[in-house]
């Protein structure tokens, strides 16, 4: 007996690393040190400036989106997703991104697949600047079923000590910006599912009318990366004018939705009142809502209802961050909310 | 319909964290600014000295090994091997580690298995000095059997660019010294688990006297981590005569063994010669080999047959380098082979 009778293809899995290694070194900056298949990746800081360094690192997956990559045959979204939301997660605290390392379990390795994965991974990494220095991609015969895997990605950031953004800050009067997001992004997957699929009865490739295409173009649709739009934000220095306080926290609306995710950055004897009546939810989550019959409560902690990004500032910054961020591009961020003294979370109105 | 009907339990969700939370807090070194919970995890890194700082990353699973934890229902060991796993791999390089991260991935999350898995991955930060400052517990409902799961995790760690090893100074003459591995660590675990559970019908709690314990001691026994007794060496510095080059070149012997990874370390126009009678193969390998009647080379590019880690150093140094291990608490670092010019990979006589 050897190994691949034991259901392991080391030469099929020595091919895969061979074109990740390509993919990989696509994505490198100056300061990756090492290439792929050396035991770890090798990441050479920049020791500029005399502040004191903060690293931001964060773990994400993809969660049960995944599913729909399955049905529909398309592994090279996912990639992109995974990177954006770890981006996304160290973006909040004021960081931007160094590196990022990926983890990919299979059953069987479908090198193709693999492949398209990273593919998405790398281009994912490319558009933020951020190097892939590794990963481990592992094939666990009998685990994952045919065809299925799991894919869990890796980031590091940083951040001068002094331009973390972590909402201490915040205090009552304070206003939040929200940031439209492109759809769910990667969080609710396992209810969207069950509705577009189950109560729905739909098909991965049936189209629906009110949402403009097929299912899985609608449910596949990427996270987005907030780095283009805040990074120009976090980069006015003090000489601009700009302080370090003018974001004074940001949320990522992921799993848990605004309801679970925009507390965590607010301190104690702080609420958030959101203004639902400020931008109008997406046709996605209007109709997820209308097929399931799901309770308003559970949209709005389960899905990020067409908001990816909450921004808190003072209001006498509301006007310029909005403005900012408008000339970045980001047309629609608006002022969705405010923060009021007492109690906690977050209430809608 | 809600998030619970569709199979997440949100509720055993945040006991879950709650409890993550806690075990985290008690591997947090000085250098952690942030508390778990936090979209980022926060490392401040130690600007002291002034050369240039280099991270190394790395990514890992512990393979299949996780299916003899699920037949024997323990789970408190497999994060043990994940974080040793880890550290071993950025050890190779130089490297200390600063950070870890985790990524567990279930299908309905059984509390008190997350726990106990996070237990392991505690433990084996505290054991390490590396602190576990974030990570992802994703509940994917059809994603994972009832009772499976499946983790990775992410470590960073810190060398000085002038310490970084990486095996180019290694020349033929250089030698190598083993250290002993506690069994199969982390790696070959479908062949093992097909020989033990398939070839031979065991079950997990069958003894196996010429092993000494049952089979699922014998294959859980966790990987161990080499960073005690290479540390001493690494932290000689250039004032104690012992330069950045003592040791030339380190090769962790995970999945491939010493024919696969041995080789990653040496400069091209050189190969390895191992000589096998130098150190005695553990029982665990050699009942794996004649149960299953496996080939010798499919053994020696499967397992770790013993040996752990291999560290190349010049001839000059090789004694001070073996007395110091032995000193470090590691009686069996033994001379086991040698570089020679030519060809590549490894040579067994």
């Amino acid at each position: 007996m050897d190994y691949k009778q034991a259901g392991v293809d080391i030469q099929a899995g020595n091919e895969v690393v061979r074109r990740i290694r390509s993919l990989a070194r696509g994505t490198f900056t100056r300061h990756v040190l090492s290439d792929i298949g050396s035991f770890g990746g090798l990441f050479l800081l920049d020791q500029a400036g005399s502040s004191e360094t903060v690293l931001v690192a964060s773990a994400d997956g993809v969660g049960t989106k995944l599913r729909v990559a399955f049905m529909s045959g398309r592994h090279d979204t996912i990639g992109i997703d995974l990177v954006n939301h770890c981006v996304n997660d160290i973006l909040v605290q004021g960081a931007t991104p160094l590196f990022f390392l990926d983890y990919l379990a299979t059953g069987r390795l479908d090198p193709d697949v693999a492949v398209q994965v990273v593919e998405g991974l790398a281009a994912g990494c490319r558009e933020n600047g951020c190097a892939l220095i590794g990963g481990e991609t592992a094939e666990m015969p009998g685990f994952y079923a045919d065809g299925e895997y799991d894919v869990a990605g890796f980031i590091v950031g940083s951040v001068r000590r002094d331009r973390l953004i972590d909402g201490r800050t915040i205090t009552p009067g304070d206003v939040l910006i929200g940031i439209p997001s492109t759809g769910l992004h990667t969080n609710g997957y396992s209810l969207a599912r069950r509705i577009a699929f189950e109560v729905a009865g739909l098909r991965f490739d049936s189209r629906v009318p009110e949402l403009g295409g097929t299912i899985a173009d609608v449910l596949l649709t990427p996270h987005r990366s907030y780095l283009p739009v805040v990074r120009p934000l976090l980069d006015s220095g003090a000489g601009s004018g700009i302080g370090p306080g003018l974001l004074k926290g940001m949320a990522h609306i992921t799993g848990g939705g605004i309801t679970e995710n925009l507390p965590r950055i607010l301190p104690e004897g702080t609420h958030a009142r959101i203004d639902r009546s400020t931008w109008e939810v997406p046709p996605v989550f209007r109709w997820l809502q209308a097929t399931g019959h799901v309770p308003d409560s559970d949209m709005w902690r389960t899905f990020n209802m067409g908001i990816g990004l909450i921004v808190a500032v003072s209001s006498a910054d509301s006007r310029e961050v909005c403005d900012r961020l408008r000339g970045a591009g980001e047309g629609q961020a608006a002022i969705v909310g405010e923060i009021r003294a007492g109690s906690s979370g977050v209430v809608y109105s």
